[in-house]
């Protein structure tokens, strides 16, 4: 049931063998290497209109930089018409300057078994980014903490099917804003050993960030080791801090998502086309930026969108309009040559309950089929994203190893057609005891760690237990048995010296 | 919160709008017309290498068809070469038999409005089939009586987004077992309008089920008015009762679905590509079968499959490799030009949890994309199909919501590309009170009419309820708030005699 187990010759059972086949370690599987074909719902005539209406939104209407007279210069540089702080960028400008962008890139960790490839047929899963709330069975919904945000880090390094330990795991509510990303930086570089993000709340704070990087690595030399989240403020316009963040990391070959966060019908048009429409023209607008600052800094295309109840305005989650964003923003974001951000554990509920889980699998599942390369929020996410939940943490990461086993496809070997099986068994037979059966049983079902594949009598003796309460135990037992990754001492000694005197270097704030 | 509601004027709200709109009356959406593609897993050569191995089965290996010398005759005119009751079919006899079958074909229901057509690019959604228990929120998990029996039926009638009555929807266990298909019809035909299928466990049975469907139609003249599941008992076994309901069925123009019922690993080769060979086989040789009884009869080929827990032997639901048989033998059935039944609301949970659900939209959304012309346990579905849940039915009658506008597609006219709202928005703007926005936003986005949108304090003030909470409420309101659909008495009288007369004319049998 856990995955450290196995080091500990504890469990011996399917799940240690699973975890052998499967991963790199024992621990972590591969990022998802799909074998399977994305689902395109946008057909060439459709993809067409909507590339010719973004650019026509790029030159017409024009994008907003703000507070950011270095942006507008070089906009101004490379043949853009600016006006104020709006930029006209002249059709075909922002896709030829797009171009130098890498189709993958590794984003190295500091253990070299969990890096990752990001792009192409590649799919890297990160958890739940960004609440200031935390929930769980026993302590209810209450503001997060800077325990909270280690706990989160520590189960995200315990997902056997996560590849990447985030960025904002939650917010440390108890930690002054200006000084909350030296301590979250130190959680994931000191107790996980998988690629992690970096702050982008402040250029200075993207700064500390590569810093940090530089010491924990022992000098950069150029590789990606952080990927960040820089939202775009839809509609069109590109903030002098989320800039500036992304400055620092391009100029530093660190990689940006560079993402429209979108509630339909509030920050973009309220159709399907419409979106996609505003969605592509920002994230060429946003890329280029990025290949403006150094071209051939790795960035990722994003789209975070959700629809609305236009009953009460609330966001919503899982619905079939978010699908089709998704799936036709993958197919826009392929043909730039880009990695592509979207999807994630998405729900409104207020409860790890049936309604979270549904509106969460319709996500997961449709980002799979949509070819997202990185998803953030794969795991964890609760209310809309004002909350991480402890149990829905590991459900949801319980979950994703559906994904990886959907993305192998079928096998079509001659293992894989049973034709002697079939003959062995024959009309009337059965294959439970068969030699083709023996053969491949331990690796031919995808296998939940966490949900309840008992008989009605024994679950019933057991107590019952629901699907939050399974997860609670799970995460009580991780929780637990966690034990941090090996690190250099010197290493960590120098990271917590650079926090300790960043720390002392300003008085806390707390806006 | 009601389907009915409209008809009282009491909603006036967004409900009774959309229902408007998207129904063929107040009640009921028409079923499914897909815009979007199909997910296509297997590739050409794949797709060859598995039909030339069911070939091979089907010549070499054969199936049985047990304890019925019709049959065997049949096949033996045909140009099989039986043995026993093994028949070998010759390479390209049974795709030549399975050309008579339609391609589609148009189920009739009392309510003309109600008729679905079968096949093509539409789904049609039935409810749960087969559980001998029931589950509530007061009740707790029992076995199911005529009276469960009876209000499921009635939620079906008023769900929304179903668009078949289904056939048993428990087991009303309460009922001999020789006479409860004669309870279980007149519900169908009483309390609802919507299309129904019919008995299968006797072909006397089903010589019933074509009486009575007489006697509600005012005589059938070869209309189909009824879908039956005839499964086969895989591996490759075709026995003689359900052959026997098929025969009755085929006979008089109604429609079967032949589908194997496998548990992969113990009904079929424990890989996918093996599956999908056996499955293919069986569906040829009884689709064949089907046709020799009576060319041009209308079917439905069908594929419930499941995995395996190879630890306890369960079988399992919403698992990766249950969707990609699903996608498979979509693609199979399409090659065979064959109307395809799969799908359902699978679970392994006892609650109707987060497990359900997770489990559930994992097999809804897969069988959307996999081309599903006849979903049945569309909804209600719950432990691995021993338990009709009410809050579950509810719950997953709503989430067919989602597949309807996921099936519409993306809109790609002048107001679906929304230029001039980009337009008059603008870089920093905001959409909410846009003309386009204004003119769009009744039927922008799906909503669910069950799941809780509301923001955190106000779902805390109203009792922090769960799923299952608000679906227990929606079930008891249904119930509370039915109305049986206008009947002539003449007809209802004959069909209430004819059980009369059926039940005094044979002692209660239990078994």
């Amino acid at each position: 049931m856990n995955e450290v187990a196995g080091r500990r010759s504890r469990s011996g059972g399917g799940a240690s063998r699973r975890a052998e086949r499967t991963a790199i370690s024992f621990e972590t599987a591969r990022y998802i290497e799909r074998n399977i074909p994305n689902f395109e719902i946008l057909n060439e005539e459709a993809l067409q209109i909507i590339e010719a209406n973004a650019e026509t939104v790029l030159e017409e209407i024009g994008v907003n930089f703000v507070e950011n007279p270095d942006a507008l210069r070089r906009w101004r540089e490379a043949g853009a018409d600016v006006k104020g702080e709006r930029v006209h960028i002249p059709r075909g400008l922002a896709r030829k300057l797009v171009s130098t962008a890498p189709k993958t890139f590794t984003q190295h960790a500091r253990n070299p078994e969990r890096n990752v490839e990001i792009g192409g047929r590649n799919l890297v899963l990160a958890p739940v980014y960004g609440p200031p709330f935390v929930r769980d069975m026993e302590g209810g919904r209450r503001y997060a903490t800077l325990e909270d945000f280690q706990n989160f880090v520590k189960l995200g390094y315990m997902s056997r099917w996560l590849h990447h330990s985030g960025g904002t795991v939650c917010e440390p509510t108890d930690i002054p804003v200006n000084k909350r990303h030296l301590d979250m930086l130190l959680a994931h570089m000191t107790l996980s050993d998988k690629p992690f993000m970096g702050s982008v709340t402040e250029p200075s704070r993207a700064a500390d960030s590569v810093a940090m990087s530089d010491i924990l690595f022992g000098g950069l030399n150029d590789r990606t080791v952080m990927t960040s989240l820089i939202n775009i403020n839809s509609p069109m316009t590109f903030d002098g801090i989320m800039m500036g963040a992304l400055e620092v990391y391009a100029a530093n070959n660190q990689a940006s998502i560079v993402s429209p966060f979108i509630v339909g019908g509030a920050m973009a048009p309220v159709t399907v086309a419409g979106t996609l429409t505003q969605v592509l023209a920002e994230i060429l607008a946003g890329v280029s930026y990025s290949q403006l600052v150094r071209p051939g800094s790795p960035v990722i295309a994003g789209a975070f969108v959700t629809s609305i109840d236009m009953n009460s305005g609330a966001p919503t989650f899982g619905t079939p309009e978010a699908a089709h964003i998704t799936y036709g923003a993958g197919q826009l974001v392929r043909r730039l040559g880009l990695p592509y951000r979207s999807g994630g554990s998405f729900c409104g509920s207020k409860l790890p309950d049936a309604q979270a889980a549904y509106e969460t699998s319709n996500s997961l599942n449709m980002a799979l089929l949509a070819g997202v390369n990185f998803m953030l929020h794969a795991c964890g996410w609760l209310e809309g994203g004002l909350v991480s939940s402890y149990e829905k943490f590991v459900m949801d990461a319980d979950q994703l190893g559906t994904l990886h086993h959907l993305a192998q496809g079928v096998a079509m070997d001659v293992n894989g057609q049973a034709m002697d099986a079939i003959r062995e068994v024959g009309p009337g037979g059965h294959y439970l005891g068969c030699a083709h059966t023996q053969a491949n049983f331990k690796s031919a079902f995808w296998r939940s760690d966490l949900l309840d594949y008992k008989p009605f009598e024994t679950w019933a003796e057991e107590g019952s237990r629901d699907t939050q309460t399974l997860a609670n135990e799970r995460v009580r037992k991780q929780l637990a048995d966690y034990q941090a990754p090996e690190m250099d001492p010197g290493t960590r000694e120098a990271l917590e010296d650079f926090v300790a005197t960043r720390k002392a270097g300003m008085p806390d704030a707390f806006i």
